[in-house]
């Protein structure tokens, strides 16, 4: 396990230029829609982190899987790199393009094809949108669990890319947890099927691996989905607390207490005034925090459940304790929730917004820590977590315009994902490695285990052509960032270049 | 992906005789207990599975890491096969050891190392038995979900081996979902720590590839698993049917209502009368079916539960429903289904016990064909199933001492496990493939797809010393076997020995 992996990058790789590439494209595709110009490119030059943009060599829009399969060919046969893109709303420049690789976009896979909703399973390709999944499944009673904040635009296809959670994770699970089957192409055009709709499966479990895996082992070409029956009753309550760590036990005794709400969320101060004054949606703006605990079922579970909370929110010190008298009470305590990003935006020039994970028992520890790097580096915090299942979203406020203001939220925010990778965390959430955190893996994982991931990698891709640079960085990468242990002086690997 | 492995079996791969190989361990493990008189290796000739028995070579049985770690480094050195063993109770025969190869047993690896109650967590080494997880955990009132049916003897290093289940697992899931973290040692003699305490992990989900991966990837030294809060009650309900498909539609009906009941066990007319001679639970020996359905959890809930269970089952058209009225009744309507096998080892001189999983909704469909198949061939199917998850277990009844009965169980097998495959089911529930079902992987797969399991398999053991002729066949086997596609007379890889 000693073996040595560069990075391919733009340029390392390339063997044919943009029109030998379309002429053996249009040979066995012919159909197949291309686009080449700068104009059109454009909008293909980075995803939700649009702090990293290149214009691709070529972007390909296939329609068919036969057209999928032909491309993939032909990029193999020519060594051209390949980047998936499914709706472009990453967060952490997964589907960022390479210069000399081509960009395929699976917006036109984007139909229903089956729905059964007696045995509760959708059918879907991959560029269907997550909501339109539970919008098609509604009639029936039923929707897809998982939901990103971006569910209304993100497709399907990258949220299996990036195993996608969301506020009712932490009950439903991630991805991973809602996903039955893929239907995949490799990158030398081969079709696979992984998983299947019985409970468990023999061989190894590859359907796992792809959840994740963000667009390095194949091209996901449909998603079987299961869905499960919409709650019959759901029912907010918002506790406020004069003490951000108290809010954050008070998170563990609810769950050490048996009880699994179907959201379990935190704001502190500075997020729930900012979303107060956006969205007016009747928080208390003088709180340290504020736990939202969303709880779901059948009716008499639901009311029992209720009492529970409130009983455990009492003892852990909340200061008030809200029921959502309605309906409309219970989304407007929502609404904050969800507009708590854009709402900061409102306060601030710039944000730059974090996603780490950690044990839930560390929370009032973590918080804390937040508090003292913040006085540290004197850039204020806006603390938003899917508090249950500890996975954090701390918003640092900074400007951009103001000279040296960027470097010190990036240190910090560095300084943050390596707390949670201390206290036996991971240092991404729901958001991804992507090109963003290449260096933060070098943190998580030793040289041992990186080498294991590019074998897993190589596995599926030899030579290298999915996505490459993105989500598992190079020995040479992680040993330049100097997160590795290097032992007298000795790197762990000899074979490493010295730089 | 045409690259094409053989199987490594016994006497094919071996460099060096059992003095040499034993000198090699003395010398960088002079305290390693090693066992190599025949009467000493007796003992470990065969798991679960008794149908298949080998000696090993040599038995070696660690106390530390670092004589795995020496031990491991040597055997690969020497080109020497490792077969890692747990308890031994596995069914599939995944523990069978090789006659040129070392059968590492990792019994002494049974220390508790840690359990923090408020975490909610328990590291244990890989020896622990499953149910002294749960009696360590029960001061705390908490336990380990996961029961397979040898809980009392099972370890949980095993567990991990074979992705185990048990009754418990449509609610609480198989051990994919109960492993927060486990530690390996990779055939190179090198450490990994895989998972972590928190949601999710970053770059490739190599501990989800563990779960039931046989001891093909590396051996396991450590687990890490996740403790639920014990039910605060539970109770279980019977339902008479007199009609098996019926039963079996009901068990869609409750999940399709959106309960997820603790367990959720089917017995047909045969296992119900055996089991009742045997134990006594207070079955009606007269019904075609019965359902026994446990809901758990808090006070309140139950009992709303146990009342939409019964409107259910009434609507199914149970004919008799039962709800046990003390524990001690509850605790016996289990035991006759726990007993189920050994009863029916009471009524036939043999019986062959099946483990397929089928989607839940071709639950009737497939009882129906079981059914024909017990008329076609002539020999008595009891059915018992883990209902709830779609996990079959029929039991073949025949006499091993009729010529040609054994054969016909065995061909009436397969056909049961081509129908589970047939309808979108696999060939294993929780029993594992080891060597008993490498044929029919290859009903359950294609060639590419099992060409993919060796890539694999190979990023972590290239040399494939760990565990080999388990678990993936190759295609070889497969070609032999017939289940593989072959167009025109051609085999689909033209580079494979033609026999």
């Amino acid at each position: 396990m000693t073996r040595f992996y560069d990075e391919r990058l733009d340029g390392e790789i390339a063997t044919v230029d943009r029109t030998a590439l379309k002429a053996a494209i249009v040979a066995v595709a012919p159909d197949l829609t291309l686009l080449d110009r700068e104009e059109d490119l454009r909008p293909f030059e980075c995803d939700g982190l649009s702090a990293y943009r290149v214009l691709p060599m070529l972007v390909a829009m296939p329609s068919t899987l036969r057209e999928i399969e032909s491309l993939m060919r032909v990029c193999f046969e020519h060594d051209v790199p390949v980047v998936t893109r499914g709706a472009g709303t990453g967060l952490s420049g997964g589907a960022l393009p390479l210069e000399k690789g081509v960009l395929l976009v699976m917006s036109r896979f984007n139909r229903i094809l089956e729905l059964d909703a007696d045995a509760r399973i959708a059918r879907v390709e991959p560029g269907v949108r997550n909501l339109a999944i539970s919008e098609a499944a509604a009639p029936y009673g039923l929707y897809y669990a998982p939901d990103p904040s971006s569910q209304i635009a993100c497709s399907i296809g990258g949220n299996v890319a990036e195993n996608a959670g969301g506020v009712h994770c932490l009950k439903y699970g991630l991805t991973v947890h809602n996903v039955l089957a893929v239907d995949i192409v490799t990158i030398e055009g081969e079709r696979l099927h992984l998983g299947s709709e019985a409970l468990d499966s023999p061989g190894f479990d590859l359907l796992a691996l792809f959840m994740g895996s963000e667009g390095m082992l194949g091209v996901i070409t449909e998603v079987t989905v299961r869905l499960l029956p919409k709650p019959e009753v759901a029912k907010v309550v918002m506790a406020s607390f004069d003490d951000v760590e108290r809010a954050g036990k008070a998170v563990g005794d609810i769950i050490a207490a048996g009880c699994i709400p179907g959201g379990l969320e935190m704001m502190d101060n500075l997020a729930i005034r900012a979303a107060e004054d956006f969205v007016h949606a009747g928080y208390p703006v003088d709180a340290a925090a504020i736990l939202l605990c969303e709880l779901d079922g059948i009716e008499a579970d639901v009311h029992a459940d209720c009492e529970r909370v409130r009983g455990l929110l009492e003892a852990a010190g909340a200061t008030d304790i809200r029921l959502a008298q309605d309906d409309a009470e219970r989304q407007r305590f929502w609404a904050g929730r969800k507009a708590a990003f854009p709402a900061v935006g409102r306060v601030s020039p710039d944000y730059y917004c974090m996603d780490g994970t950690i044990p839930r028992r560390e929370l009032p520890g973590v918080l804390k820590g937040i508090e003292t790097l913040s006085a540290e580096y004197g850039l204020r915090v806006a603390n938003v977590f899917h508090a249950g299942d500890g996975n954090l979203h701390p918003l640092i406020l900074f400007d951009a315009n103001a000279p040296g203001e960027l470097e010190r939220t990036e240190a910090m925010g560095g300084r943050i994902l390596e707390l949670c990778v201390e206290v036996g965390g991971s240092i991404t959430g729901e958001h991804g490695v992507g090109r963003e955190k290449l260096n933060q893996m070098c943190s998580q994982f030793n040289a041992d285990e990186i080498t294991l991931f590019h074998a897993v990698k190589s596995a599926f891709d030899e030579r290298r052509l999915l996505n490459p640079g993105k989500n598992i960085p190079t020995l040479a990468r992680c040993a330049e960032f100097g997160a590795m242990h290097v032992h007298h002086g000795e790197l762990p690997h000899p074979e490493l270049p010295r730089f």
